[in-house]
């Protein structure tokens, strides 16, 4: 039994034996009894699991580690706090050596970002990726509902999308040898000429809209810009409508639809671990998307924007100025001046 | 108004204004009347728009050519065989050119796939990809209700997931010029090592099964063998699930389902295009996917598999001995043995 359905059924299981299977968080030992938080990543939440001298193996069971896969059978009793399973039988399925790297402690991001395979062990990331999860499901819904067609748009191209960004070229050339040689066989290439990995999907979802009225992708795309901000990485997922017949009034209504439908369903789908964020990671998260759920978007012009940042008096590192650009500096200004998402 | 929703709402709309905007298919053109066949992507079906002599701009609207886009203003009617667009405005919205070479009859598939951003206004591939797109919803539905968290796997990785395939290389090297220098600037490459594009996430997959018990990824893998039959391309979308504390009975209860629930989805979602395809593209195609519904999969050892490929006295092009391959010639003989999908 999955430990989310524990917990979801846990008033009619009181009293009842089930069997749980998950991955040891926490292993506290004592003479007499001993205690395991068991986690199977069904849910962020982990299940006690209480077993005694009584136990068969109490020992060598006493001697698993921390990071082990366990199976148990034993029978749901209400705890203090919360519910316990008080075990009847537990067995390893996988062992865990003494090396294994997360504590049952907080670990810093920086050091789990080292450990990237083990990392999603951490409630941290358990609700993180769930919420990733979700959010890209809720995407999904929303098109689908609206009647959109979802394109796989091919990522091997020699087009540029207007140049959205620098390329990474694909290759099946030896690079190694060409450098000794000095000589380029471009039979060795596969596609037999220069390839690169979009940068977007936008030209293809053009073409489909001018056929299916509404499509939409969600897939990768890849830049090579040597820039090392937060606002950059080398691949990404996104989402790209294209839609026919439409104006700005309609796509600045779509995104605003969109954006509170997937805050809407993640709210709803993902409440453990939205708690959990707002608790341990953005306190006020909850409180501030369900502001954005309520208020009509701002809706402002280029020229009403430049006019409101020059006002402002603020010192930015881009003056803003007719005709130039607004920066990311820029539209936080405004985003907190009209105290909600702004278009 | 979509075209879709015409047709679904044919009898309250009958008698009623309506506005409609779309590509033309075909234009036949008579003196006292014309017709346009009218497509938006939103259905396979096309609208028929009739507009006679009293239409404002009659001459002018008669020369627009097929393949535009326009906006009628019309009252519905019924017709003979289908509903009708009376006509009382045409606005020409995007004009095409006499060289559109997408033309009101039916094309081969050689010479469309030279059309690539043209033919999803043809009725195969508007049923295609209308497919396609639904096919994609129902698998992230179904491993979505079961609890399954999805995953987007990193595609630009170092490992070659047990030789899956052959590996195209990424790079931002400047190829040409090495070829001239004879000389590698490392500095030079994005991340300062050789990096592929990814063949399989299962190895992400499994990482994130050991924490999540449920996971599945669905994007891109990328091959580089140069193999050119119908089982082979460079780019293509796949599923990958991984499940914890499984078996393989579990496993091909999971490829049963999955397989089952899609082709559920997709009869009742895709209704009009799987029709169009049953008929036009592949006689029985509806019957052949019902039967599959009907019964449980076939599940057969490997050694049952070999001893009935032996006793078939079939002259195979690789002849079925223990220890090797089961080969595609195989593995369609059993399946129709069998007169089922066969795991």
């Amino acid at each position: 039994m999955e430990i989310k359905e524990v917990f979801k059924k846990e008033k009619e299981l009181i009293k009842k034996e089930i069997e749980v299977k998950g991955w040891i968080r926490k292993h506290r030992k004592q003479k007499e009894i001993s205690f395991i938080d068991l986690s199977d990543g069904t849910t962020i939440k982990q299940l006690q699991v209480i077993y005694d001298k009584n136990l068969k193996d109490f020992d060598s069971i006493q001697k698993i580690h921390f990071g082990s896969s366990i199976k148990v059978k034993g029978v749901l009793k209400k705890g203090r706090d919360t519910i316990e399973l008080q075990a009847k039988e537990i067995i390893l399925i996988g062992d865990c050596s003494e090396e294994y790297p997360i504590q049952p402690k907080k670990h810093s991001r920086e050091f789990l970002r080292e450990q990237a395979y083990l990392r999603p062990r951490t409630t941290l990331f358990q609700a993180v990726f769930r919420v990733r999860s979700i959010a890209s499901m809720a995407i999904h819904e929303y098109f689908q509902k609206e009647g959109y067609v979802y394109l796989h748009a091919p990522l091997f191209t020699s087009s540029d999308c207007e140049g959205a960004g620098e390329m990474f070229r694909v290759t099946t050339l030896d690079i190694e040898k060409i450098s000794k040689t000095g000589y380029i066989d471009y039979e060795d290439e596969f596609f037999g000429k220069k390839v690169g990995l979009s940068v977007s999907s936008q030209f293809e979802g053009e073409t489909f809209a001018q056929a299916f009225s509404k499509v939409y992708t969600f897939g990768p795309s890849f830049r090579a810009d040597k820039s090392h901000t937060p606002y950059h990485v080398a691949e990404f997922w996104h989402v790209e409508p294209e839609v026919a017949f439409c104006d700005l009034e309609g796509i600045m209504d779509i995104g605003e639809d969109v954006l509170k439908y997937v805050i809407k369903y993640v709210l709803k789908h993902a409440k453990v671990e939205m708690k959990f964020l707002d608790e341990k990671v953005e306190k006020g998260l909850i409180k501030k998307l369900k502001k954005v759920l309520k208020e009509p978007f701002k809706r402002v012009t280029y020229k009403e924007c430049i006019d409101i940042l020059k006002q402002s008096k603020i010192d930015f590192e881009f003056t803003p100025k007719y005709g130039e650009d607004i920066s990311k500096e820029h539209e936080r200004y405004l985003t907190e001046y009209f105290g909600c998402p702004t278009i």
